[in-house]
């Protein structure tokens, strides 16, 4: 019996080294092929220059929607199509943030109007700024020293956290409460230092919400440096500042997230990998998020090129209106339920195209530990860390639903210099960061297709 | 004695607990004063953009050895001074490479001698070119095909490999030896294809060698998009190359490595921390080596900083002439055994200031191992990877003396792309992963000094 055991023991031990073995050709495969003949990098090219930012409602989302469409069908999808979202259509305009200093004079500001902000309606508004520097500050004010005045609220990006998106999480709260808190007391608009880890004077726009039955005033972001020369200012003397912007939100319009599968060959059971389609109105919408896009379907086409015989349909999903409403990810939930589709994983890339470092795995302890138990396989591609216990936004309705999510984790110490800014451009994206991102999501795609 | 035994053990376990908690806040309080006070950023701007690319041998050079002794003094050591080293003095001067095709008319290339080559002394050299694509082409080339020929070796860098520094190693030879190789078959002089791994038209130079007792012939580099070209119109037609260059080596001269430390507090053995002061003569030498430089004092005024007591000298060896000699890592080895200075470890930065991922040992595997035991603390400042087993150049005579030696190893994706070019300029450095290396070597000389 104990013989018979060792022996079974030792089959056992030979089926998993030899499974381990497969896996580990199979991931150098799938890396040699798509660090030398990926499509990512180009594909984000024409993406970013060919069509450039694309916020929902626009002209260029509409455009892209059509491109990711054949890029979809160009990477042999077995099945494309278009699946129907209601979007919110918010619109910049003109929009400018003057200063007048104790000699009178008018001073313009490099500044961004926050997304789903309201304007002034193409009118100046103005008063006298009061600075504060931290929420807790905000909130000793009495209502009679913010009435009818600008809040600044000058909180530094924490530069003291290695991950970056901590900082950004740390600062987020100011970007998405400042004008409410202001209206609350009466203040008649915010501007808040932008939420950006660079030393530069770059603006970060990003989404901002009004709560029920508070006046929707306008609130803007500034750049680092502007931020600190504003803050010099005002230790000196009384500053007026002067909005003039026609942002609006403009209501609801049809439109659309872009989806391709490759069915599987054992059942219908959906994998999703995605990243979305639209950007914010500045930039490019490179690295968010258009390397998560680009990369998504360099998955699909991996598998069909290398001739991976997917188990479980795998289903590369771009979705609509992630920045500022997520109502594609929304969309994508409810559709999957209504049509009692079962999906077996999400996987989302939504952190810039940046050289990976791991995979942030949100699902129950023995699915957990399943992944991490194959981290050596992982290890030679630099992905590391499977700690993370968050996933993408997008995916969050799936989650909701009881799929287990991820999200690539790439390096993060780039991406709050250009999140949301004019720099989120193509020549930020470097080619191997963006491609090896694409190598880590297209071996866990095949790791969980072929084990679950 | 079985009670006994149990406390002792749950004492020791406590005290190691302790250690551990205690190297983690020291951990900490490094990350946090580097990432947000750290001078490296600031003093590598300074560095590149004041001074520049400094050739051993030029005058920006000599002007970066006055730099670095004052940015030591400002860092606080206790004691800085400059070591003499006889350097090699090559200049490039004008240099220029043409092609004519059938149609008969010249068109300039874009190009770099490579370092140390020898020049064509002001007059044109020409010849038909040949192409090879491997060693293994050109080998069974018979000398009667290559004599009076230019020899273009177009041995493209491998994208396959995961890290950038096995496809730099992979094609080296290329650069090191195609002179000498087309001198031993009478050709006149060789074209490569740039060790890069970017899919752009910048030339990289770097050091060749020439063979004792061979003609020495020069040898230039092309970039990627003309090395394509080059072998798209070589397939149709017969191209003359035509190159007038003035490189020169001009023999030795008396220069400096710069070197500064802070005392033991317990012993005078010595734990080196360095990079290299001198670059290449294009670009800026930012991330070759600019970013060692500042990252090295960086330790030491982190020291200082926060008042750790240094059991151990640390010193700051600021290495002349890694890039065409390594004379400065051959002398401070010679003079530290001449002083019979006892080494306890040497630590370099020269793989450019990107985000870390590791540090790679070169040493005994008791110390190896001993220094793997530390990664929990390292893992939540992205540095995970142990497993290299080289180190820098310059610190390969204290290697060879028995001193174990390591190197900090950060994310190589980009480093191909720009490595001695016009394009290592300061604008590719992001200053949150140069810190962030800052961090990670301060962190294992803390170690060291602590616990050998």
């Amino acid at each position: 019996m104990k013989k018979l055991l060792g022996t079974s023991l030792l089959l056992l031990s030979l089926t998993v080294f030899g499974q381990v073995q497969e896996d580990s050709i199979q991931f150098s495969k799938i890396s040699i092929e798509i660090l030398n003949n990926g499509k990512s990098y180009t594909e984000l090219k024409d993406l970013t220059k060919n069509i450039g930012h694309r916020l929902s409602g626009s002209e260029a989302y509409e455009k892209s929607v059509k491109w990711a469409e054949q890029k979809l069908k160009d990477a042999g999808a077995d099945k494309v199509w278009l699946q129907e979202v209601m979007i919110p259509v918010w619109e910049r305009g003109k929009e400018s943030l003057q200063i007048k200093t104790s000699n009178g004079t008018w001073k313009g500001l490099k500044m961004l109007s926050l997304g789903n902000s309201e304007g002034t309606g193409g009118k100046d508004i103005s008063g006298e700024i009061i600075m504060v520097k931290s929420m807790e500050e905000y909130e000793k004010l009495p209502a009679e020293k913010v009435k009818d005045k600008i809040i600044f609220f000058n909180y530094p990006f924490s530069q003291s956290f290695v991950e970056t998106f901590r900082g950004y999480g740390d600062a987020a709260k100011y970007r998405t409460t400042a004008a409410s808190l202001t209206a609350k007391k009466g203040g008649k608009f915010a501007i808040i230092r932008s939420l950006s880890s660079a030393f530069d004077d770059v603006p970060h726009t990003g989404a901002m919400r009004y709560e029920d039955k508070v006046n929707k005033i306008p609130a803007v972001a500034i750049g680092n440096t502007t931020a600190d020369e504003l803050e010099k200012l005002l230790k000196s003397q009384k500053i007026t500042a002067k909005l003039n912007s026609n942002c609006e939100m403009k209501g609801e319009k049809l439109s659309h997230s872009v989806i391709g599968e490759i069915t599987g060959k054992k059942d219908k059971s959906v994998i999703v990998v995605g990243g979305h389609l639209d950007s914010w109105d500045v930039g490019e919408g490179a690295h968010d998020d258009g390397t998560g896009i680009v990369q998504s379907i360099e998955v699909l086409r991996t598998f069909k090129k290398l001739g991976i015989q997917n188990n479980h349909t795998i289903r590369v999903v771009c979705f609509a209106n992630e920045e500022n409403g997520v109502k594609g990810g929304i969309q994508y939930g409810k559709t999957a339920k209504e049509n009692n589709e079962k999906h077996l994983f999400a996987l989302e890339s939504d952190a810039g195209g940046f050289t990976p470092r791991g995979i942030s795995l949100e699902m129950d302890d023995a699915k957990r530990n399943q992944i991490k138990g194959w981290s050596a396989l992982f290890f030679p591609y630099g992905v590391y860390n499977f700690e993370g216990k968050y996933s993408g936004t997008d995916i969050y309705p799936l989650h909701d639903m009881g799929v287990p999510t991820a999200e690539l984790v790439p390096d993060s110490q780039r991406y709050f210099d250009i999140h949301h800014t004019e720099e989120d451009t193509f020549e930020k994206v470097n080619r191997r960061e963006l491609l090896l991102g694409a190598v880590a999501m297209t071996q866990i795609i095949y790791m969980i297709d072929k084990n679950w």
